[in-house]
C-alpha cells in the first residue's frame, strides 16, 4: 500500500485492523471507537451507513461486529481517498461501499427507508463569527458546521433510516436542548444516552445517543457513564476493554 | 405541638431541624433533601419560592442556608396544615410566608420578576388512562399531573423569577426531551444537569437541573452523576453527608 506525505498506519483493536491516518487531514479519535463500540447491529440488520465517515475509522471498527453492508459517505476527498485505500488493506471492497457526495444529497443514491443502523460522529461546533480561521480546511469541515449542520444530518437520517431503525451518534452535551430538540423534530425517538466524563470529578465531555425512527420521545434511559480516565494518563479498565475491541 | 392521627415528627440534619409527617398525606423523601442540597442561594438574595412545597420539607432545609424570606406555594389544605406546624417547630413564622393557593393563581398574590431563587420538586407522572385509582388523593395530586402539570409550572416559574434568578428542578429522566423543551419554551436556559443513579451500574432514576431566567438554552454542563448507594442498603458517603448536612 502506498502512503502518501504525511500519512501512516495505526493499527488498532490489538493490532487486527489497519487505519489511514493523516496529521494534516485528520485523524481519528477516542470518539471514533467510543462510537463503533455502544452501535448495535442486529444480525438481522442488512444496510448500516456512516454519515459523514472521514477516514473510514468507525465503519472499519463495525467490520468486526457485522457482516451487513456498510455504506460511508463522506464530502471530502481527501478523506475518501484514504478511506479507500484503508478498505484495500482490510480487504472490505466487497463490504464497505464509500460514496464520495454531500450527505444532503444522499436521497439520489439511495433509497428512502433503507437503513438498519446509522451511525454519525458529527462536527461538534457552531460556526461563530470569528470561530474558524480557515472554513476550508479539513479539519474545520470535520469539526465544524461549515459544510452541514445537525439538522441537516437529522434530516438526512430520518430519510435514510427504516422505521424502527437505530440512529447512534455521539456529541457535544453542551448542546443537548438543541440536541434533543432536533432528533424529536426528525421523528427519531431518544433511546438511551450515555455520558462520557474524562475523570470521576468532572463535567461529561461527550454524550452517546441512541434513537429509533417512529419511537415516541417519552422513556429516555440514562445510562451509567463511563469515565476514560482513574487518573492523569490512566485509562479506566473499562475504557481500554473498549479499546482493545 | 399537637400531631393529628398518624402523623410523626421526623428530625433531620443530625436531630437539628423537626419536620411534620403523615403516612396517610404525603412524607417527604430523598428527592427534596438532594433538591434543597444542590441549590444555590446568594447571600444577596432576597425572595426564595418553593412551588408545591408539600409538607415544607425544602424549605425547612433551606432555613440552614438563607435568611432570604421564603414563600411556600402549595394547593393541598391538609399538606398546608402540616408545613404551619412544621415552621412553628423551627420558629421560622417571620421567615416562611405559607401561600394555600393553585400555583397558576401565584401571581395574583406576588410580583413578577420579583423572585432570586425557585425550586420545586414537581409531580413526576403524566396522567395516563388507568394510571391513577383515586385522582382526588393526597398522594396522586403530588404525583401524578393530576392539578398542574411541567408546561404550566414552567410558566410560573418563569413569570415569578427575576431575569438571572435561579430554578432549581428534580424531575425524571425519562422526560429529558419535554423538560429541555419546556424550558426552553419558557425561557429557562438550562445551565447544569446532575444525573442520580441507585447504583454505580444502574440507569438513573433522577435529574437535578438549574437554569437561569434568559440565559440561552446552549452550554449545557452535565455535572458527574450522585450515586445513592454503594451497595444495597448502604449509602456511598456524598449521599451520607447530604443527609447529615
Amino acid at each position: 500500500m502506498n502512503l502518501k506525505k504525511n500519512e501512516r498506519i495505526d493499527y488498532i483493536f490489538n493490532q487486527s485492523l489497519p487505519i489511514i491516518q493523516s496529521k494534516d487531514v485528520f485523524s481519528f479519535s477516542l470518539d471514533a471507537i467510543i462510537l463503533a463500540y455502544y452501535t448495535k447491529i442486529s444480525p438481522q440488520s442488512k444496510v448500516v451507513v456512516d454519515l459523514g465517515s472521514g477516514n473510514g475509522a468507525v465503519a472499519t471498527f463495525l467490520l468486526r461486529k457485522t457482516k451487513a453492508k456498510i455504506i460511508e459517505i463522506e464530502l471530502q476527498k481527501q478523506l475518501v481517498d484514504m478511506a479507500r485505500r484503508t478498505r484495500e488493506l482490510n480487504h472490505a471492497q466487497k463490504q464497505i461501499t464509500i460514496l464520495n457526495i454531500d450527505l444532503k444529497d444522499s436521497l439520489k443514491y439511495m433509497a428512502h427507508d433503507s437503513v438498519d443502523v446509522l451511525c454519525c460522529n458529527p462536527p461538534y461546533f457552531k460556526i461563530l463569527p470569528h470561530s474558524i480561521r480557515n472554513p476550508n480546511s479539513a479539519f474545520a469541515i470535520a469539526r465544524h458546521e461549515v459544510r452541514t449542520n445537525l439538522l441537516q444530518i437529522l434530516k438526512t437520517t430520518n430519510l435514510l433510516l427504516k422505521s424502527g431503525g437505530r440512529a447512534y451518534f455521539v456529541h457535544r452535551p453542551e448542546r443537548l436542548t438543541e440536541i434533543l430538540a432536533g432528533f424529536s423534530q426528525y421523528n427519531l425517538g431518544i433511546n438511551r444516552l450515555k455520558f462520557i466524563h474524562s475523570f470521576r470529578n468532572t463535567n461529561a465531555k461527550m454524550v452517546f445517543i441512541e434513537a429509533i425512527k417512529g419511537k415516541s420521545s417519552d422513556g429516555i434511559k440514562i445510562e451509567p457513564p463511563l469515565y476514560i480516565y482513574k487518573k492523569k494518563g490512566i485509562y479506566t479498565s473499562e475504557l481500554s476493554d473498549i479499546i482493545n475491541g
